[in-house]
């Protein structure tokens, strides 16, 4: 042996031990609760002991250091991998006493690795596919800091774990498709290849050459020996000196080193027993009780976090000698400065005075056209339908392979992709990304979307087309359950801009927000400016607000979001010909409506009767309504037509809502027992639109 | 030229007419209806006639004939291509006057093809992905009739014209991989390779080398001029013969033969407008006027039909002849017999009087194994996770490469593929397909089950692990928006039954349904049997009931579903030891009670204050829980911990229960205007939920 050779047997040696150290914490914490996934870390420790130990640049002491490689656990049952490293190279909060309470409540170890819940996370995984499609995005985003501040600034690797789970998910093939085209050569996939997933062998559902699969993406991709370290080292190696992205499969064994179970599908999600776990101590000559690692590996690991502080350090005096310091850290601040907010203001007070008629997505372009001249921190983007939403603007060049100055994606017909690559550009930090599609195709993209709402990050969804009102296109394209979906998550802003002005301030304020995603649901068709009052406030601000108040005291209450505000204020005029005083209230968001004080609501929503108007199915709505209330909306799906033909069909008019007003004003209302209106249970496509509480 | 060379270049010659017909219909009925999508039906004319002239077997007087070539508009925005053909070869509801109609109210030819709209449409395509999705579950189908019955009663192909979006949506990925996996040799997808999307050039968002992505799936690929009818007809000849499924990449220009536009983008989606139209006209020597079609290239498509009507006689004949007719008639009619609904009241009557105590997803596959046991019109199947949605009976052995015998399906980790292969399998007919994922992954599957309702076709969905009752697992797995998700959907029957005899009752509703897919939510945990009555009436069919009457006029009523319902039950005797008569309303079916006559609505829910219990997000509820009221439930999204603990940590406790209930009978409660509930905005994983009306 030479002594490159001794150094690398050495290494290997205690990498080993290094790896035993982590199936330890895996089997005995999952034993402990008995709950979770140890087959995976015991199956991938020896790989990712070889990626932490020798590659990743991480500083545990400042965990969202921005320039750290981004580390992603896309089989994120597997969280006992991340936990046991996290606890092995000293994060702060991952202490052994954490390890001990996995999976119990407040403990920092959750089910599935969470972001924002403990240090180092870098983004939510546990639904399959979305780790690697994040990913996609965080290396983007790399990329892209890359071209704004050279490389002595940004220049770090993106590095995913993922299962065979993650590349069965649709959501893998849009990821790799649009990472392979971009050429994120940064990106570097460890696949765990043990060909087990939880009914069995992968052969019982597959049959895919993924090798082939990635290089038909435009991937480098290589397999190996994944418990042989200097093959892993290797190939990792290889991987980041390709101009492409990387798969590297590691041939695994899953819940390797098990004294009997290893390769078995019953190592992936039961603790093992107690029995099992003793013989695996002797397997592996592993003398040590639970919870406890000998201070020389504990100390081999210390290693992990040395390097990265050093790089850290080395790091900080060249962001200290450059002269884009103050911009860099605007940018890592996702610092607006106060000047968008001013030109908004303009915006929305040279329009009002205008009344501008234009279509909310037409009104959105020209907001961000406003928004995007004044920050370099928006990233707009469409799949596929840039055109029809409308989100470039003439500042946004696109991004192409080899080009990341600009700051629009081609994401493809990938809405699915588009979500998590936003979550994963969002997450990288730096920016605030925005994409488009049609609201329908929400749909496609709601794994992605619960992510953002779950983590909690400032993403904004530009969903045009939002009702029947796209017209012909017909019922596959035309949303009725769709708002009822997104307001029924938790943790984001559904905004519905009924005119230009609402439009701007919904915009205003999806930008402001930190910690939570928003979506806009703006119109294809043409809306009038709606807004009487003068004056600067931003009223979508409070979710709801009297768009118009009735001249004497309220007869009936009329609430509406969207493009159906024209309609209720159509009808509003047209009651105060029958003597009865409507006010109309425009809803733009019930979520910031939802979290004003009662007098507030109590004012907007009065005591008078309440109708709802909305082109959208009813569910949710009965919060507003009140008991002597009416609804007038969808009760099925769509159909193809122009959009007024199917305004008229469906009865979302004002001749509707007129008919409704005056049932509940002069019917002799006898108070029943509020109980739910019947509808018709039909698919509803010839149903003229209508609910009559009894 | 030889004899077969001279034919050649007939066929062709009136190929390249049969084609020009097509073209001019879409272009002529896009620019009457000044919306629609030209390009594709000219750049994919070619091809299609070829497909149709030559192969298709369908027979247009009898369009549901079982063993018809199904044909697969996957790339359903080029409608106007399926139109023509059906108008062309005289499908009786598809004459000159709908083309003339196209996408406008009540005409037959909708924006994008709807099933059950039109004669002959196999599918409702649009949303991208889903026609090649759908196709391997027709696919699947017939392979399984096939070894049901043989090929002489059931032997067809399943052809599919798909687009760049669709192979670029996720869902195509499980799609392939599926059908390579299961060598799904009679399906054949014809990809219109134009380079073109809606944003421009494919090369702005895609590098895929897709006939190596297909190989890698296990298919057969091939590239041919989409414009050379006998490169055409000899990659389809080849196709048919390989033992795998089949990719023809069809090279072709968008828009194919406009005067100067063909090859742009702007051909997609918008009219060509009429000076395009006529030197179009001019170019391809076509001097008839919209909406005409010479007789002679009429008669030249009659003889599709004509190619079909034999076909379809002769299988008659071997019908006629078969053994099998009996049973053959049965399964194509779904005709479950008499015998289940007997066996599932036993089986209800007999665990009523056992008082078994059991999950609901166990309670599930219990009444799948009297189910299954009775019937063979069920297949089975599962996301990768059998072993916990328990959707594996002992009939249910599984298919696999090769054997197409058995019924049940590992769909692998593919929730959206799963879907939209179920909905394949209902439209193939002959079979009712049942499925199952955890509830949260819904999100995954959301296009596929949008489309079940659309069409109204009999799927079941098992959704199991319905809540934070998971446990452990965490946020990312506890469905908190779906019930809410899936009631907002119209058609779709939500069940949530609360124990075994709900369970069976709820699976029974489904298995009835003709034209109405379903979803199963059940429980993880384990849930005791609840029913009181006796008696075999289906309490469930009426979606809600009394499951526990007060003793006196009732103070309270408690509603709740699923694993909730227990818990009501034990607040409810809480109560009376202080001295408050609470009744309790099981709810398992919203859809079903919203159907119900306003009596039987009004003796069920009272004129009590009402208090909803659900594991899940309010939204909804407040349709059913009238003025005074208030709801338990979770305000957002759950946390990792063992399912007890979150029950507590969330406060969906019979104490909680009871003391809303106190505060609702005991406060001097004024009549305020009924508003909004304020809820703690934040993402509320530390919150208690708790909701006050004030």
């Amino acid at each position: 042996m030479n002594v490159s050779q001794q150094i690398e047997t050495r290494a290997a040696a205690s990498e080993r031990n290094m790896a035993d150290a982590i199936r330890f914490l895996a089997m005995d914490a999952v034993q402990k609760a008995n709950s979770g996934h140890p087959g995976m870390p015991m199956g991938m420790a020896d790989a990712v002991t070889v990626l932490f130990n020798r590659f990743i640049k991480i500083d545990p002491s400042l965990p969202d250091w921005p320039d750290r490689d981004r580390f992603v656990l896309s089989a994120g049952h597997g969280s006992m991998l991340l936990y046991a490293i996290h606890h092995l190279i000293s994060f702060a909060d991952m202490p052994m006493t954490e390890l001990a309470a996995f999976r119990q409540l407040g403990s920092k170890t959750a089910g599935h690795p969470e972001y924002g819940h403990a240090l180092g996370i870098e983004t939510t995984t546990g639904p399959l596919g979305q780790g690697i499609a994040t990913a996609v995005g965080m290396a983007i985003a790399e990329q892209m800091m890359a071209a704004r501040f050279t490389s002595s600034l940004c220049n770090h690797f993106t590095y995913v774990v993922a299962g065979d789970g993650c590349l069965q998910e649709g959501i893998s093939h849009e990821a790799i498709d649009l990472a392979g085209h971009l050429k994120l050569r940064k990106l570097i996939v460890l696949w765990d290849d043990n060909r087990i997933s939880i009914d069995g062998s992968t052969d019982l559902s597959t049959s895919m050459n993924q090798l082939a699969r990635f290089r038909a993406a435009g991937w480098d991709a290589q397999s190996v020996d994944g418990h042989d370290p200097q093959a892993v080292a290797k190939a990792i190696e290889r991987a980041r000196r390709t101009r492409k992205p990387s798969l590297i499969a590691c041939r695994t064994r899953i819940g390797k080193g098990a004294a009997s179970m290893e390769g078995s599908h019953k190592t992936h999600g039961a603790a093992l027993g107690d029995k099992e776990i003793a013989a695996t101590r002797e397997k592996l000559a592993w003398p040590h009780p639970p919870f406890f690692v000998p201070a020389e590996i504990k100390s081999a690991w210390q290693s992990v976090a040395v390097r990265g502080r050093v790089a850290r350090e080395a790091w900080e005096i060249r962001l200290d000698a450059s002269r884009s310091k103050k911009r860099y850290e605007q940018t890592i601040a996702r610092d607006l400065g106060g000047g968008v907010a001013d030109l908004l203001a303009k915006f929305r007070a040279a329009h009002r005075k205008r009344g501008s008629k234009v279509a909310t997505r037409q009104a959105s372009q020209m907001t961000l056209e406003v928004i995007n001249g004044a920050t370099a921190l928006t990233v707009g983007g469409s799949a596929d339908l840039t055109g029809s939403n409308l989100t470039m603007t003439s500042q946004t060049q696109a991004i192409a392979p080899g080009n990341f100055k600009g700051r629009y994606l081609h994401y493809g017909i990938r809405e699915h992709g588009m979500a998590a690559a936003m979550n994963g550009i969002a997450l990288h930090g730096g920016f605030i990304p925005y994409g488009g599609t049609f609201l329908v195709f929400s749909d496609y993209a709601r794994g992605g979307i619960r992510l953002s709402a779950l983590m909690g990050l400032p993403v904004i969804y530009v969903l045009t087309h939002d009702s029947i009102g796209l017209g012909e296109d017909g019922p596959t394209h035309q949303p009725v359950e769709h708002l009822a979906m997104l307001r029924a998550t938790p943790n984001l802003n559904v905004f519905r801009p009924a005119d230009i002005v609402e439009t701007a301030e919904c915009w205003e304020i999806a930008l402001g927000e930190k910690k939570r995603p928003s979506v806009l649901a703006l119109s294809r068709q043409a809306l009038p400016m709606l807004r009487q009052t003068d004056g600067d406030e931003n009223l979508s601000a409070r979710g709801a607000y009297v768009l118009q108040e009735a001249r004497g005291p309220r007869d009936v209450t009329l609430l509406a979001t969207g493009s159906e505000v024209e309609i209720a204020v159509a009808a509003a005029e047209r009651l105060q010909a029958e003597d009865i005083e409507a006010a109309v209230v425009s809803m733009p968001c019930w979520e910031k409506f939802e979290a004003q004080d009662a007098a507030y609501q109590g004012q907007v929503l009065g005591d008078a009767p309440r109708i709802a108007v909305e082109a959208a199915g009813r569910l949710g709505w009965d919060r507003w309504m009140g008991p002597h209330s009416a609804f007038v909306g969808m009760l099925g799906f769509g159909a193809s037509a122009p959009a007024g033909d199917l305004y008229r069909h469906f009865g979302i008019t004002a001749d509707h809502i007129v008919a409704e007003a005056l049932r509940l004003v002069r019917d002799d209302f006898r108070e029943a027992p509020r109980i739910g209106a019947r509808t018709d249970s039909r698919i509803g496509k010839d149903v003229i639109a209508s609910s009559r509480e009894i």
